[in-house]
C-alpha cells in the first residue's frame, strides 16, 4: 500500500490529461472529478481508472477537444452529442446546462450520447446541490449484468446518484449501482483470494455461484435485490430505466450495445448509437417550497433518522454521503491510499506519456 | 374465491365512492384507479383497499370535496395542496398539471402534500406515456421499513413507478415497492399459514426472521436488497429518496411522521407537515429526439431484452409491465378474483353506506 497527498496526485493526473491533448480546463475537470473519487473512498472508479481512459484515447475512442454541442432542446430538456469526449469532462459541462435550465424554469434535464465512462455519479449531482438544486445523474455502462431470468449480460451497473442540499446538515448524497455490488467489489476479492457473499454473481449458465472471478468466466452480476425470490427485477427495473434515459433518449449505444469500457473489447458491430449515454438532472428546490423551509425540514429529517434506534448501539443509522464525507476529511489529512498495482499502472501510465515519475 | 366482473366491480366502487360524498367526476376517477390495480393482478392495491379509504372518511381524515390548488410554481415544478382529498383522485390531476407543464416547456414536476393513499403509482405514471411523455410517480407512505441497521421503521413502502411510450411494442411500465417487498405479499402468507423466504422481514429486535407475522409484532419490512451484505443500503437510499420527494419538497408528513394508512392508528402528535405526499413527473420524450425515432429505438430495446438468452428455457426475460397486462386482459375477459375476506369486507361497506350488495 502506497499513500500519496491529494494534491501531488492531482497534479499528476492533470498532466495525464494535458498529455492526451486536453485543453487545461478540461483537463482540470477531469481529474476533480478522478480525485473526487479517491477522497470520497470510491476506488475503483477514481485514479485506479486513469490508465482505461488512457487505453481508450489510444484506441481513438476518446476525443481529447470535443466540439460537445445541443443538439435538441426545449426550455427544460436537451440532448447533448459529446463528440466522444471524455464523460469525466462532459457530464460537469452537461449538468451546468441541466443548472441553468433550473434557473430560468424550475428544472433541466439533459441526456448526452456520444460520451465516455463519467467517473462518479455523486460528482455531477453534487454540482447542482451547491445551488440548492436537487441533483440527478446516471449513465448507462458496458454489459455485466443479467436481468432477472437471463443467462445474457445486458445492462451496465447503470449507478444512479441523488444529490439532495440541507441547511445545517450535511447535504444527502445517495451513489450506487443498480447491481447488487459493483464490479470494483469483485476485484478486491480477486486479489484477496476470496469468495463472495451469495446473491452477487451467477455463473456463465445463470447458476447462484461465490466464485469472485465468475464474470471472467462469462457470468454475470446480479441485479440489485440479488436473487429473483428477493425482488431483483426492481434492481433489472431501476438499471433498465438508467439504460432508457441515458442512451434511448439520447441516441447512445444502449443495453448490450454500450460500448465496453476496456479498450481490448471490440465496438458493437451493428451499432444502435453513439458512444455511451448519460442522463442529469437538476431541479430548484424553491420551485416548490421557500428555500430556508425546505432546507430546516432537510435537516429535521436527517436527524430523526440518524437518531433512529440502532440494532446494535455500535452501529448507527447512517445518512447517504456520511461514510463518504468522513473518508474525504481523512484522507485530505492522512493521504490517499494507493495499493500497488495502481502505481505500477500509474507508472506506466507517466512512462507512456512521457511524464515524471509519481512521487510519494 | 369470487369472481366478478370488471364492469360491475366498477360501478359498486363509483356508488361507494359518490355515497362518500365525492363529485361524480372523481368518484369515477377513483374508480379507474382501483380498478386498474385490480385488472393488473396488484390485488393488495384494488378494491381490497375500499374498505380502508371508507374508513379514514369516516374518522374524517379524506375530504370528498377537496379544494386543492397549486401553491406554489415555476414553469416546470409546482406544489399541490390536496386539501386531504383522496389521493386517488389528487394525484392522478396533479400529473395532467406535469403533464401541461411539459407540453409549454418539455417537462412538468409536481410534490403533493396533504393527500392520502394514491393506489397503484404505475396508474399515474402511464397518463404521462400515453401523451409520449416518460412518467414519473412515487409517494411516501405509513412507516413499515427500517433503514439498514436500524430496529425502528422510518420510511414506507415507498413506491416507485416510471412508464416510458414504446412504438410497436407495448409500454415499458416499472411499478414496484422500494423494499424488498410490499405488505401485501406478507399478508398473503399469513393467510396461508406460511413461512415467509429470508431477507423479507426483520423481528422487532432487527434479527432476521421467516416469521410473516413479524410486522404485526413490532417488526420490520426490508429496504430493497434485503440485507446489508447485499447492499440493502440501496434500497433505503431510493426509498428515503422517494419519502424526501414526496413530503420534504412538499410539505406533508415524512419518514415515521406519515400519516398511517389504517385509520384505527393515531396521527403524529408533533406532525411535521400535512397528509401524505407524491411525486409525479411528465417528460416529454420529443423534448430529446423525435418523436418516432425514440420510439422505434424503444422497440428495439424491447425486443433485445425479450429474447435474452434465458437460464430456463420454459421462462423467458420479461420487460417490466409484461405480467400486468397479461393479467389486465385475463381479467377483464374472465373477471376479477376476489378473495372472500374482501367481500365481506365489501358487504360490510354496502350496508354502511346503505348500497344494494355486490352482485356476482
Amino acid at each position: 500500500m502506497f499513500i500519496i497527498n491529494d494534491t501531488k496526485l492531482k497534479e499528476f493526473v492533470i498532466d495525464v490529461f494535458l498529455q492526451m491533448g486536453c485543453p487545461e480546463e478540461d483537463a482540470l475537470l477531469a481529474a476533480n472529478v478522478l480525485l473526487a473519487a479517491d477522497l470520497r473512498g470510491v476506488d475503483s472508479h477514481g485514479v485506479a481508472r486513469l490508465t482505461g481512459y488512457v487505453r481508450l484515447w489510444e484506441a481513438g475512442r476518446i476525443n481529447p477537444t470535443p466540439n460537445w454541442k445541443v443538439t435538441y432542446q426545449t426550455p427544460s430538456t436537451a440532448t447533448i452529442d459529446g463528440d466522444a469526449g471524455l464523460g469525466l469532462v462532459i457530464a460537469p459541462k452537461a449538468m451546468q446546462v441541466a443548472i441553468e435550465k433550473a434557473e430560468n424554469v424550475g428544472s433541466g434535464w439533459i441526456s448526452v450520447k456520444n460520451s465516455n465512462h463519467f467517473g462518479i455519479a455523486g460528482y455531477h449531482s453534487m454540482l447542482a446541490a451547491e445551488k440548492d438544486m436537487i441533483g440527478w445523474s446516471m449513465t448507462n455502462a458496458s454489459p455485466l449484468v443479467a436481468p432477472t431470468h437471463s443467462k445474457e449480460r445486458m445492462l451496465g451497473t447503470n449507478p444512479i446518484a441523488i444529490a439532495i442540499p440541507a441547511g445545517e446538515e450535511n447535504d444527502f448524497v445517495a451513489d450506487f449501482a443498480t447491481s447488487t455490488v459493483a464490479n470494483g467489489k469483485l476485484e478486491i476479492l480477486q486479489r484477496k483470494n476470496e469468495d463472495t457473499p451469495n446473491g452477487w454473481v451467477q455463473d456463465k449458465d445463470g447458476n447462484s455461484t461465490n466464485n469472485a472471478a465468475a464474470l471472467k468466466d462469462g457470468g454475470a452480476l446480479l441485479p440489485l435485490g440479488s436473487e429473483p425470490m428477493r425482488s431483483n427485477h426492481k434492481g433489472y427495473c431501476l438499471g433498465s430505466a438508467v439504460d432508457i434515459l441515458s442512451a434511448v433518449l439520447s441516441g447512445a449505444g444502449y443495453g448490450p450495445w454500450a460500448p465496453p469500457f476496456v479498450s481490448f473489447l471490440p465496438l458493437a458491430s451493428d451499432p444502435v448509437g453513439e458512444g455511451l449515454g448519460h442522463f442529469l438532472g437538476a431541479m430548484r428546490v424553491d420551485g416548490f417550497r421557500p428555500k430556508e423551509e425546505f432546507k430546516s425540514h432537510m435537516d429535521n429529517w436527517i436527524r430523526r433518522f440518524k437518531s433512529a434506534t440502532p440494532i446494535d448501539e455500535s452501529q448507527r443509522v447512517l445518512i447517504p454521503g456520511e461514510p463518504e464525507l468522513e473518508n474525504t476529511a481523512y484522507r485530505l489529512k492522512n493521504g490517499i491510499p494507493l495499493l500497488e498495482p495502481v502505481v505500477r499502472d500509474l507508472e506506466e501510465v507517466a512512462k507512456k506519456l512521457k511524464l515524471d515519475k509519481l512521487k510519494f
